[in-house]
């Protein structure tokens, strides 16, 4: 089987400058997730008719094994699309599927299904099938193509809602997008489907039209689930969709033997992966290309992105983790914010209103209050108190500060980078550093106390 | 056509010291939402009968262009309530909007729906109706009256869950506290109705029952989709209406072009506008008069309350905007909380843990990390420090810091205002400053670091 | 009644090292459920029959007062865990109500319901019933084990998914797992069951076959709510179980007088008490022994853990409190973080990015913004800057700071415990107090400022 994506359409109801195929499902555009069910089904060859901001899709997809076609004409309409691939299968004496790029919930083993059908009807009732076209039942059809059979289960025609006559929208079984075509016998309709008089287009669905009367057979395969066949045609079906793909993202990992509370809060890229016993609290977003260890716990709120996390690692409320590698029982946050590539060790804790950025920071560290740390290293065992700032940055340039093991850094001090601080020394409380502390010292830097007799009580007055 | 909307129930079930229809949904009274739609149908003349607690009810919407009635007595039921209002429609030779103030869910077009209904019923049928009663078809009608009518389509009566017969509680067509009466005919039968045997008080819904008696005729007219007539009646039932509303204005907003991830999870007040492209991300709260440009990025959790952000503004996670105005390009957050007044520049970023207060801060100003802004007013392209303090307040009073452009104001430093920091100049980390610093200068307030040999060892053992 | 819980199964489909009826349900063990329900009952006698992890799951649940017995094959099925408490019942003359442990969406008016029932059929069609089980009407049955009757309703059999023949499979009601049995006909013919031919286990559900046989009386009773019957045998049933859990709970609270927005949001454990006009916004939880005080607003996403609100508490979004004790009128948040049996007085303010760990503090005391209160206690009126952070910690032990009433900590100061500041006393902004403050004095510890010309300038070129 070969198989055709159009993705050439205007989709002007997105009301947006980007194509919109390339807009999001959960980090991914939604072509990907067509071309994905396409790639796991049993297609060999994929082609993709670009058309309307042909470069962008193209790029958006560039890495994949899959040739581009282009559509000149962003008016031709679907079949004119499907011709702009003929190349591809022109001589192609198999079966060609066609999928609409806009169809983002459809799922691989359907595609397998509906191609599977096909042999079985050639298998049991001696029938070559010229088509099929994927369907739902709709209670409410409103706005879908209505698909009009005869009683044998040909398509008789395929009609548009605004096409549709009163009999005709009552039926409920709608169209899905998707066909599987027999080439040969597509390559022979094709070009004797007629633009429509409404709008000019050539709709690909008229080519049933053809097929019946030339006498060819052509079936519906019904999709079990009707969400499947959903078309992304606004934002709010965009949102929609997304929402689905989530859900069964979710399910997949609960199913694996993650804990999920609050689920449907939940958001998991499609590239994530829960290594087991993983527990995830209400509103957590995962995303890129991040690795929960198995027995983390993901708290209230938190965002990991393109990270990776050891096991047994506790994430509490609302901590952010960006691009960065966290190792085992190590215990993050509430409202700690890790970003640019840090390393946090084995149990350490980096605690609330803590930023690290572009830090690596040894095992049983502790920082567990109001605090940056920028562009440092810092050895085992070293704890750093409440208010600490690492100077990195002078109004010009950037500098490291390297901290050595079980050193402390007393409260409210100042490290002033580049700053070399031993092991064993300790920063007394409120002071600036600016020179390096050697193994073991005491750094201390500090005026002297006054106390002004009875002024206090005098200024508050 | 003439409405009264009936507010003067006690709603007990609330359990509140409020009145029921002051309880807001996103953020405006329930009573609001049935104004708006009855303004916004054809009613030229809008009365609402209050009764229990009626100053607070009539303070909530002085502002509007209605008129008031008032009930005396608290438990005389919606028909009396009615009569109160008599005054205003008891010499009008036309149609009268009669609508309970607990229905927040129905939409103008249905009011206006059912006003023309009565019109194309005249029209084409030559039937002058007396009463149109707004009706919905509900699965399990369990707790509504149920509408029964004859076989021409008249409503015989409404009878009500408690007095309704076993065959009556089958019916499925129920009572949606919208009604269209016909003046004439609503004055002359109004005073016919009898007190409950239970309750003692005049149901309006009886009024049907005396049309019925005396020849005159009614009809139901369905609302297409049965949430619209959802009485709120208790919290719970508050929680679902304000859901109902809410996912009502974000398939607004995502239709008209933006995107919205996880829209069940997010909260726009009616208020709010979106100018175009903007992304919002899951568990958004934007509420009051607060304008979002084309092309902002709304990370999750992020509240905006009362504020304008210019375009392509980026609110990373768990930032909150009170009364203030972001420009263009500025990147906020994550964890970053701005309130009373403020103004950030174009491009300037304000990151995490950093409180802004009543400033106003120019273009491309950087304030990333843990850093208290209060009462100040920064130049273009200044650097605040991580830990920085504008202390504000001696105990008593409050005062304001001016910082220049181009500044630079090192990590840990205090700014004891009143101050002022001139252009180009640069206070060295961890400096208290207590007086002026001029153009270009340097302060500097910094005790000498002491090392002291092997202490710091010491110390931790 | 008596009733036995079954508790023995392994619950692979979990993937888990816990067994599954440990799993929590907002914060409850699973089985937890099971046993309320149960004790809400009228059973007087609680047995569970436990087996995988029989010492985790007793010790969960050692407080009740229930007796346990042990199932000492695992893989023996219902039956053989039945009969593995028969001591219990051998020789009882009553019902005995059997219960999966695994359905802990069941309510005990459920299981009420069902007892009345025997009662009710004894009394008016004379017949003693010999079993009894809940059953649930499904639409798409699937994966339940379908209830076979004759025309009297006597239940023939209860036939598993797996064994269910094709006609089998049509029928809608299904097996809810809760039975309740006439003690001496379940003796009878309980041990008449023979092993499943594919598992070699001993169905329960193979009991009714039996009596069927021997011309006992049985019946199915169907649950009112499908939901109740639910089996959790994987981590996305757990997840939506949770979900059902957890809105009882919701509307519960909100039928009581409470405002929540955004319910399905909401997460609230079972024993949390909203004292009444409680207003919760979006993504809270309260968990815990957790009690929030008349009139309280909860803002988005605050985390509550076994802590008191007195009446009148505001939370800011994004506050944390756990084990703590928040009195009247007090102000807490944005992006407080309160813990470790912190108390804070009445109409005090916590502000943004504070945490306040193990300290007591006053009345009207503020400490509004970026400040770590560790071990101290402070006196009413008191204010405590930005940036000032409690040194409690010396790199091996922890100490305690005392304040007076209506002193003034200025911001960035740093307090080095073990100290005390007296009353109506004023540390300087910047100060690193290391010595005790007598009431009324002033306390300051600052380097000389110096101004450097046009330093500031150089260094930024």
């Amino acid at each position: 089987m070969k198989a055709v994506i159009l993705s050439a359409g205007v989709g002007s109801r997105f009301r947006s400058e980007k194509n919109k195929v390339l807009h999001t499902i959960l980090g991914k555009p939604m072509i990907w997730y067509v071309l994905q069910a396409v790639k796991n089904s049993s297609a060999e060859n994929i082609a993709i008719v670009v058309g309307h901001m042909a470069q962008e899709v193209k790029k958006a997809i560039e890495s994949e094994a899959v040739s581009f076609y282009y559509q000149s004409n962003p008016k031709g309409g679907t079949a004119d699309a499907l011709i702009a691939s003929a190349d591809m299968w022109r001589s192609y004496d198999g079966y060609l599927l066609v999928i609409n790029a806009d169809t983002p919930l459809i799922k691989s083993q359907t595609l397998k299904n509906m191609e599977r059908f096909i042999h079985m009807v050639k298998e049991y009732e001696n029938v070559t099938l010229s088509a099929v076209v994927l369907t739902g039942f709709l209670p409410d059809p409103t706005g879908y193509g209505r698909v009009i059979k005869d009683s044998e289960g040909n398509v008789i025609k395929i009609t548009e809602e605004k096409e549709a006559s009163f009999e005709e929208k009552k039926v409920n079984e709608v169209n899905g997008g998707v066909y599987i075509f027999y080439a040969p016998h597509l390559i022979e309709c094709i070009f004797h489907i007629k633009p429509s008089e409404k709008t000019g287009e050539l709709y690909l669905t008229d080519v049933f039209k053809i097929m019946y009367q030339r006498g060819y057979k052509t079936r519906t395969f019904m999709a079990e689930d009707a969400s499947e066949i959903m078309g992304v045609n606004t934002r709010w079906d965009l949102a929609i969709a997304e929402n689905v793909v989530r859900l069964r993202i979710l399910q997949y990992w609960a199913e694996k033997g993650n804990t999920l509370h609050q689920p449907e809060s939940i958001w998991i890229d499609p590239d994530v992966v829960l290594e087991g016993d993983v527990e995830i609290y209400s509103d957590v977003t995962l995303s890129g290309k991040t690795k929960i260890g198995r027995g983390c716990v993901i708290g209230r709120g938190c965002v990991v992105i393109n990270s990776t996390l050891g096991s047994g690692v506790v994430l509490e409320p609302y901590s952010i983790i960006k691009d960065s590698r966290i190792m085992d029982d190590a215990r993050i946050g509430p409202f700690a914010h890790l970003r640019n590539e840090c390393v946090i060790g084995e149990k350490s804790e980096i605690g609330n209103f803590v930023e690290v950025k572009k830090s690596a920071i040894g095992k049983d560290v502790k920082a567990k209050h109001l605090a940056y740390i920028g562009d440092a290293h810092i050895g085992d065992g070293t704890n750093i108190g409440a208010g600490v700032v690492f100077a990195n940055f002078d109004g010009k340039k950037k500098y490291e500060a390297h901290v050595g093991s079980g050193a402390f850094i007393g409260s409210n001090s100042l490290l002033v980078a580049p700053l070399k601080i031993g092991d064993f020394s300790y920063i007394a409380g409120g002071s600036v550093v600016t020179k390096d502390v050697p193994d073991g010292d005491l750094a201390i830097a500090r005026p002297q106390l006054r106390l002004l007799k009875g002024k206090g009580r005098e200024k508050l007055k």
